[in-house]
């Protein structure tokens, strides 16, 4: 299926008079609102390929109908979000789940949707059926060289499939650690990692980075041998200039500051870009934004504040991705919300006023501080993200034209209901 | 697979004087200890049958070998936990992973092993291929009453199960709730659940009980319907004097009291009993005692208090089980260490010296009070545990005696590599 | 010092225009706008008088300057933030830090201001230098009799306090608890604390209601006696009609859904009300809204619901009343940007869509239910807040104002830079 | 007061007969017992001179009585400590609260109580009667340059205090952070505070070391400068190879790995020491080993194998200091109790067959590996531990004979009730 430029205009022709009423209302008071529009425009957050099916527990999974079944449903899938968003223009792709038979005919395919290739991620948290060794207690931290080679070969694999696609990033995300205390020697678990991880930057290409994700627990219940940002940053540290740190909110433990993190990596050049999701409790992997909205904004108020003072391009400078389990909602609605959610927070960050703000807090006013941030979270941008939507032929209010337009049944009419896509 | 009296007789006989010349230090000592002993050999802890196989994660689930493929195996597992430690005399069905097709034999097979059955629990968190009604939004809270009536159908369909088994118990863990704030109304969803429980209830047989189990999350990430011991009473007591509380462990937020929460649901009359494991970071279902073996001598020191003070008889008052998913471990053997840590645990309850310790407190001596716990905590008591044992005509150390009989490569050549048990 | 309305007509004047073109705005969108507001004027927020001074930590405090050092200058204190905001028209005491000496004076001086007196607050957690027995081990919980009975005493005094001042509740705090396993008997502590509350809920008046606050931890660091909603709520019912279970937000667990138990207390009739603040990690008692303000919402969200669906007016069905601690903003300030978050909340839970969002519940379209909750708490409604607080003649914006008049300073030269507040 | 030599004699002579009887039962079996005891001989625990008090929380403080109200007092009961386990050798001083007007006197005290000055702790956390500027919005972080240099000039002076008495390491605990999201930029305060260290680390001798402490939050409550171990550890990098990580336990996210962490600074050559104490929920303070008393055996373990890994003297190599708040025990005793829970954890920690650990690790035997932990911490230690203070001329019961002794009543006699410590 693919989405007709005149559902979008339809669509917006009969919003367009509430909304201009209420963009013309926020324009008055927003000096800058077209640079925060350009911004907006310019901004892509990635769709990962596993997100496009109904996720689960490990108490079971409630399947969803018509999910993409092949590596082309999954580009075509992507495909409609970004022709109803304009901002979800790359995919990141997951190997082995969806390892691109023939590249160049992906290449194409994707490049007819306007989608570019994000991060490639490697998996050695599970086995595959044809695997040799397993990964039961690990793969890079393994005792065994034997398995720490298989996992290393793995992931120049998946570097290998991300060149040809054009990606310019490998995301390494381990379950390696341990379950019960004495399970395994810490040092050494890093130390194997950190020798397996070097093994894999030495076949980076020159113009690629290596994303060194980090988790506090899951699915490994006592230690996890990438636990947190300290932990991902000596890693990166000692590998090199192309290797940094990559943040997924739901991966730390309770109540962490997360946009601290975020402006020390930036600080020190490390911060490689966000999974990005929202959770009350654990790895939740909800939706964007349905639990802590104004984490969210904190986050992008630090993430404007530090790419500004580095000189970092805000659209291409980081990697922005999403990476969340649609357990209840139909994927691409969820995929829809948690874009906009983002948008949203990294426009209420561009409003902030930094000057006031810098001046507030070299003076310890606390108040003013929180005042100022406060007054950019607490005005309701959605016009202005909708403006910029609208400037780039997307469609006003995506979750409603997706609606309108009866898009998850069309794709159980293509697709079948019993289509499944792989992921969690 | 049957474990022959000889072998465990040839076992206790080489580690005799080891272990006769440590209950002999001990018992010099321990004035009460026949007493201790005698409470030991009475004290059974139920084997949960979906715990025989090898558990999983969402991310993926590593499997072991040789898993019981049928109900029959999952007895003959017990039947072999219980002859190496005659202390797990009875298993907890889980329906519909366990239906007995025919009650009368599977009772003997049982009976054949020593094995009494203990509380049945029902399933409404997963959907089954034949069912009418989904629970993806919800069993017993759901908007729909046909979901609902399906789901009490179910329950009832358990007791029944129960019934024909010698059953006496219940056991309702449900994954209802929300994932997302405005997904449903706390209100309704929790009149609903009470409808429900009221409607199994009703179906409960005169000598049984209904244990209604709360969780704090998972699966549903931003509210559960039955979240924490309050909600659980509070339904308990609108049901009537055959509901209570069921604890496990791993079901509660960070840094939970769950030893005060015993002490008050005992003191209420509504405490049900556990389901025993062992976790870090959220319901992580590791073997009990192996990360916090203080928090679960706590435990038993409070239900120990609790009991007497109310007249609960140890081995029959409360419902002992395991609740724990066996990912990285041998399932059998978790299944000992955990058995093995609970009656540790409960053995040095015993050996508080109740008089000093209620003394202590009536004069605020909190050091004293700390000496006392700790005085019974760390005494090893291994040798009294396994003198109890020995007495059964146990093994003295039931997990060397696992693995020197080679017991789970007889279990795989019996049944073959790929022999998957049901469950988590 | 006073404020006067010519102050308040001025900076209103020069406000004026903006304000009336951003309320006209959403005016135009906002069909009950008016009922909306209605509810807001009426809506009233207690001031404790134990915040109007600089808190502290364990490790010292900042001291503030020109604090109020009598109890008619903390009702001066809340006369002025009732005059900025018309919001704040009632003053919580605290005994024994704010004995009223001469009731009818102190009565008259605070309906000079407009203020009423909310639930008066009693204090067993800190010793009085005249005292006969220490709280250092309890007090309603206190194994030594005579220690309760002094406890009781007091709370019965700061009722007698009450009744003269015209205070309709006893809101009962206790630190009761233990720092150490084995320090106390967790059910006779219970027993204990019942039996004391009783006998203070025998002198409570006719048309009073006593308020269980519940706490997790903190300054009992392994135990307290009254930790969670479920175990104030068995307290409440065992002591009758008129107790009631108290919410403040900072005294949960990690990750708690607050939201829920307000739902659940609410349909049990057993919630008293709250005490607003806000924190990330624990009791850190800052400024309502200041770290989670969808959370604030959410539960604004419940209490509206809740509220309506029992027929509870608003305004005067439950206590509502801010506790923090204001260790780096002037108090002041601090108590007009959480009594302002407060509102904007509240009004954001008024302007949910009741029956869309039913409606969604009723067909689980989770989509649609955050989409109307979002829709909702994205609304940019402070213009409403200040058109109501325009009307009631307040200040459009109350902390502007403050700080325009010189607030602080002109406190200073009033009661000069030593004044301490009693309090935290 | 001084404990005469017969006292000590008197009471192990009673306590003989049964100690000697658990210590050969045990002394049998342990092949290496007497590399334990020499061990043990060896290890020292510093006393932090403000824990010689009683603690309080910010609702209180419940005074004990006769505390030392000097610092010849205070060394005086560390001199009691020590006589009583001959383990607490050392003491390490808090300034401004233990300024030594006469150093060569104090060292001469000190030294007649065989005790020697650990760690000197600067306090830039509450602000002195005599400050130029105040510390309301941090120290080292500071936005004025001149609190950073008045914070800076303290820690100089602090440093001068500590080689006058011989120490030969700074501690530098900061409270600097911010309580509300906006109040300060992180960027600048991680780098202000850096400047600040490199400025502080330029004056230490060349012998001395720099402890770099971090904490998760209190008393500030929304971010901490120095706020987790890799926070820590970029500063102890940045400023060179004098600077190393403290780690306090109580000072981490809930469920944080400690142990893993213990791990990762020992391999990385920094990892400075430890403030040993306990906790539930937060920054307890409470006594070592009274709440989590495995952790305490698994960080050991974790020291244990990671200095022997690096060849770092188990005496020396690092600090061992307490830092604990004694709310409800008598000071005196809860350290005893403290410091004897310490040594039982690095007697369990010695006493694990590292050989076959790292054999069971290297077959990813999970179930053995555990066994051979809880072997190790099982087994009861305390007459080991005994053993060793008998040795040393130090009590087989040091509480008990703190008891016999009325030691406390006679400190009163000498220093009357009111006497009390400085500190928190």
């Amino acid at each position: 299926m693919k989405i007709d430029k005149k559902h979008i205009e339809h669509h917006n022709e009969q919003l367009k008079a509430k909304h201009q009423r209420a963009f013309d209302y926020l324009a008055e008071d927003i000096t800058h609102v077209e640079e925060i529009i350009a911004k907006l425009e310019k901004f892509q957050i990635a769709i990962p390929s596993w997100a496009l099916g109904t996720g689960g527990t490990r108490f079971g999974r409630f399947s969803g109908k018509g999910e993409p079944g092949t590596l082309e449903q999954k580009i075509e899938d992507v495909g409609l979000l970004h022709a109803l968003n304009r901002s979800s223009g790359a995919i990141s792709l997951h190997i082995p789940w969806d390892i691109p038979q023939d590249a160049e005919n992906i290449k194409a395919l994707a490049a007819s949707f306007g989608l570019a290739f994000d991060a490639v991620n490697s998996n050695t948290f599970q086995d595959q059926p044809d695997q040799e060794y397993s990964y039961k207690f690990g793969s890079l931290q393994h005792v065994d060289p034997n398995v720490r080679k298989q996992a290393v070969q793995h992931n120049i694999d998946v570097i290998n499939h991300g060149i040809a696609l054009g990606s310019k990033a490998l995301t390494v995300w381990l379950a390696d650690g341990s379950s019960f205390p004495g399970q395994l020697n810490f040092r050494e678990a890093f130390q194997n990692t950190l020798e397996s991880l070097k093994a894999i930057y030495a076949h980076l290409p020159e113009d690629w980075k290596l994303f060194v994700e980090y988790k506090a627990f899951e699915p490994n219940f006592y230690s996890t041998t990438i636990a947190d940002w300290g932990q991902s940053l000596l890693l990166a540290n000692k590998l090199g200039d192309k290797a940094y740190t990559l943040v997924d909110l739901g991966h730390h433990l309770p109540n962490a500051n997360i946009e601290q993190i975020v402006s020390l990596l930036l600080m020190e050049g490390k911060l490689a870009g966000f999974h990005f999701n929202d959770s009350k409790y654990a790895d939740d992997d909800l939706t964007a934004g349905s639990v802590k909205p104004y984490q969210l904004f904190l986050i992008f108020n630090e993430l404007v504040e530090g790419m500004d003072a580095r000189g970092i391009d805000h659209a291409t400078g980081l990697g922005w991705m999403i990476d969340a389990s649609h357990n209840l909602k139909d994927p691409l609605v969820d995929l829809l919300q948690s874009v906009d959610a983002i948008k949203l927070a990294y426009a209420q960050a561009l409003l902030v006023d930094r000057e006031a703000l810098k001046a507030a807090q070299q003076r310890n006013d606390v108040v003013a501080a929180q005042e100022i941030l406060q007054n950019a979270y607490r005005t309701d941008l959605r016009p202005v993200v909708a403006e910029a939507r609208l400037r780039q032929g997307a469609a006003l209010n995506p979750v409603a034209l997706f609606n309108e337009l009866d898009v998850r049944n069309k794709l159980i009419e293509e697709r079948g209901n019993q289509s499944v896509a792989t992921g969690l």
